[in-house]
């Protein structure tokens, strides 16, 4: 088992009854200004380097190397979703050769939160590299169930509260609280020998949490005031304009459709990790005097740590087995699934078909879809909505309801967090194209030297000093596809070959020749998968054959025997032929057997 | 050549300047009420009856029959693009077989609109079956390019105008103008011995539109007052609250922006069929004193069609080639684009990644992109927003101005064109289920009982009286698949086949042997495509292949030398080795030749 030091809950639960607790907390660790300024003077001659390995210029699998000198530190080791060009693939994680190739420099790996895309693909650093892992508890307990899964007992999980600091070589990392979709998201002020850097992983401005504080900006401004060198900050919504509404919000929505939904059973679907979600569906199913059930793998799981680790509160008799609902009426019950996002194997997906083996939909049911579809999704979800309603279910899905809140910063709060930590020099990170430069806009609106502002890719090594940021050279990076236990071992060969496969099929001559003699002793046989439905296509599978002798006898007229001009011969004459039919391009993999 | 009769062209433009001048001529056409009242009394035996055999509960592929005795009328005959799961497929098309089972009893082809949703079958259709194709003049011109690439030429294509009564049978089809995002839509009403059905194809109220009038509401009205049995109406957007801006607002966005591009080049992607987002482009370019080029093979042929037509003004000079465009400046330039859904193959797509033969983008570029990713897009124009704003150029995209508005009408429109036509009875189409079941609450909110509102499917058969609707039996519908030139040769095998294929590749295991002894002669070879990076796996491969060699090895001590029966074991042995060992399920296609 990992070993997981789960400490100090007690203590960082007392000071949550106060909002602003933590401004004073803040105030008393600033007695360092003098101290940093003496760094400053210090004027090291290294620079800093920052080399994103993922999270620019994309969504997901952000990781983020910090090196100075000899020593290295980690943020994030997170993994992406395939697109719809990687068939087959499963997940997509950072080309870690660069942390593999210094791994004696790496003195820490530090994770923000929970999200996928921020641990995802802390298994595989660790299967790579040695050393320990510094976050807030439930963060750990998630990267905990991962490293499990993947047969790692070795791992150093070290728990840290906001306010704590990590020293670790010439770094220092403190913890700072940020308000996000999910509970103990931090970001970190990293004290380097060039000067701080803040990073804020994923983060909102959340005035009134479900549970919990504030997003520490008295903090976050006091370092702002002593100075910070450079900003990385979240992007994910830097198209949107105004605020992000508060967790709160959702809560009141709940309210409001709980209580129309009278008789119905209530079915919510919702992101697994999103526990203050959660926390609010049972409170408002409590309050009707309805019990509650789970459906779907990650939501058990998420259940079962977070009620462990004290982020969930049910009280007993709430929660029942989702195998004993029908021991109950439908004005009874809640069920909270996944598949807010219309995946194909998820609880809902399956509710949708009349293929759930315990919930089945009727016009007795009214089901909240409380996501957005993330971008990609839309369509899935809607067949997960048009499958519930043809089944009669009442579905509040998309805008209707304010039944979600987005977990991350817009506009408004990215320029309050720009504005807070006055950085000298600012990196948008977490973030498409379109995001990053959005991002950049803003920082120029206030106040920003554009030259101080670094639209950078990863695998870029960026360099600041305390008066300067320039992308240097180039380390080794790009996304590697996990498929299976396969690791690597599908790339852009394979995948196109199984794209190819996809569009038109394979068609597959096969035949076996005596090498003594070159005769052809059987075959050509033709074989086909994805191409046409053969039993319907005699006629075209026959001029198939055809078509293969032809090209053998014109090269054996000739005295052609050489295989590989036979099969270049089958391939390109079929090729030819079969576009002429049928304006398809199949695959064509012509099989020499020889005896 | 089709037989295309482009007739009254100069009258109809005559009526366009006076907004209100339909009015007029409506209520002249109005002097058939006591007739109307006469036709209900005779009381016929008969029901209508109503077959959709697409556009029920998916977006596309509409086409609706309508059958009274022994006569058939079709109204549109539209495809359908692809979804995800259908790979490699180029057009789904509506299953015709009912149409092709009845051919002798099929008096006319009405089409509403030139959208592919509405026309991309008609060829399809009139391979089949043979009738006159009724619409107006835009829709025929289309229709016609696309009956050219099929090789039709016997086609009888009838132009007819708003106010045009055309006799088909039993069936009296009354052309009712329309607004929508192409010129020359229409509504119908079919006037049958049961009643009048009202069929809205398409629509939406804009009270100024670019060229032409408002939608007719005098007439829709008027029918509303003498009687309507069914109305048959687009719930496209009946998810979307409020009303649907006009096309001129577009206009007034195009104004500023071209302003503020300043000296930049502009380029603007839009669908190729809104022809008057087209004016109002080529109109602001002439403003600006800019040339307008056209990019993109589909966007050049409407150009030419609708100019040919007269439906696109463009003076003498302003249009050029797009491949003289470097002979100007950019702030003399203006080009119109197709690829406004991110396309793969689109001209904007081309120009996102740098491949453009005539287009290089560069920061003196200002990009509009005036259309909404269609459901299941927004991740392909994503795409390439990200790629055209990485060359550095200025993209305005999804809502950050009021660069598009759709083509349908809100749910307000739609209830005022419930309230206007004021049906008895109430068939919601164009949509899915979603978008049927929101449509079905607007009626009941405008008044309609539950009882006389019938959410379909395809292939169900509505019969209607003058008292009564009700769904009977099912006639053959469904999708066909278009891949290349073969029409339905693709069914669920083959696609379930390129999935597989395209989820996890293939390995073929092929020998073979001597028909006289059951002796391998040669093989067992192992030749794969789509799975692993072969010359990476070597020994992955191998153990492939000695577990082929054992499975034999089994069979043959068990005197086994049945095909069937080594090609099953081959496989299943194979199969689950390779699910422990990679977790992953290749098409296993064993291959056995005989000598």
């Amino acid at each position: 088992m990992a070993n997981y030091k789960n400490t100090n809950k007690t203590s960082q639960k007392k000071t949550n009854n106060n909002l602003y607790s933590k401004v004073n907390t803040a105030k008393k660790q600033t007695a360092r200004k003098p101290k940093s300024k003496k760094v400053v003077k210090e004027a090291p001659k290294s620079p800093l380097k920052i080399i994103p390995l993922g999270g620019l210029e994309e969504i997901g699998k952000n990781c983020t190397v910090f090196e100075y000198e000899n020593e290295i530190i980690v943020v994030d080791c997170g993994l992406a979703f395939p697109d719809d060009e990687m068939l087959g693939i499963d997940i997509v994680i950072p080309d870690l050769t660069y942390l593999k190739n210094n791994k004696e420099k790496i003195k820490g790996i530090f994770i923000t939160h929970g999200h996928e895309d921020h641990i995802g693909a802390v298994p595989y650093l660790l299967k790579e590299i040695d050393a320990p892992v510094y976050s807030r508890a439930l963060t750990l307990g998630l990267i905990e169930g991962k490293l499990d899964e993947h047969g790692i007992s070795s791992a150093k999980l070290v728990e840290k509260k906001p306010g704590d600091k990590v020293k670790c070589g010439k770094f220092e990392v403190e913890f700072i609280h940020v308000n996000h979709s999910i509970p103990d998201a931090v970001a970190f002020a990293i004290k380097t020998p060039v000067g701080t850097i803040l990073m804020t992983g994923d983060f909102k401005f959340d005035s009134t949490p479900i549970n919990g504080e504030m997003i520490d900006i008295a903090r976050i401004s006091e370092l702002g005031n002593s100075g910070v060198l450079a900003l990385l900050s979240d992007s994910t919504n830097a198209e949107r304009p105004g605020i992000t509404l508060s967790e709160k919000t959702v809560g009141a929505s709940f309210a409001n459709l709980f209580k129309s939904a009278k008789n119905d059973r209530i079915i919510v679907a919702t992101f697994s990790s999103n526990i203050h979600r959660m926390q609010q569906i049972i409170d408002e199913a409590i309050k009707c005097g309805r019990k509650v059930a789970v459906s779907g793998r990650s939501m058990t799981n998420v259940v079962e740590v977070a009620t462990r680790l004290g982020y969930l509160s049910i009280p007993q008799g709430v929660l029942i087995d989702i195998k004993s609902i029908n021991s109950y009426s439908p004005h009874q019950l809640v069920i909270i699934t996944t598949g807010s996002q219309g995946e194909p194997m998820s609880a809902l997906h399956r509710m949708a078909q009349n293929q759930h083996k315990n919930v089945t939909i009727t016009p007795n049911d009214t089901i909240i879809i409380s996501a957005s579809p993330i971008p990609g999704n839309e369509k899935t979800v809607s067949n997960v909505v048009n499958g519930l309603m043809k089944l009669g279910a009442n579905v509040i899905y998309e805008k209707m309801y304010d039944v979600h809140v987005s977990g991350h910063a817009c506009k408004e709060e990215l320029k309050i967090m720009l504005a807070m930590a006055k950085p000298k020099f600012f990196i948008p990170v977490h973030g498409e194209q379109k995001q990053l430069a959005h991002h950049k806009e803003l920082a120029r609106q206030v106040g920003l030297k554009e030259k101080n502002i670094l639209l950078s890719e990863n695998g870029k090594v960026i360099e600041i000093t305390k008066n300067s940021i320039a992308q240097k050279e180039t380390v080794h990076s790009g996304r590697v596809l996990v498929d299976g236990y396969g690791v690597g071992d599908v790339g852009s060969i394979v995948l196109r070959d199984r794209k190819h496969l996809a569009e038109d099929g394979i068609i597959i001559p096969v035949m076996t020749i005596d090498s003594a003699t070159g005769e052809v002793v059987s075959g050509p046989d033709i074989v086909s998968r994805g191409f046409v439905y053969v039993r319907e296509s005699e006629e075209l599978m026959n001029d198939i054959k055809e078509t293969v002798y032809d090209s053998i006898d014109k090269l054996y007229n000739n005295e052609v025997y050489d295989w590989v001009a036979i099969k270049t011969r089958i391939r390109d004459d079929l090729s030819r032929f079969l576009y002429e039919r049928t304006r398809r391009s199949p695959m064509i993999l012509p099989i020499i057997m020889e005896i």
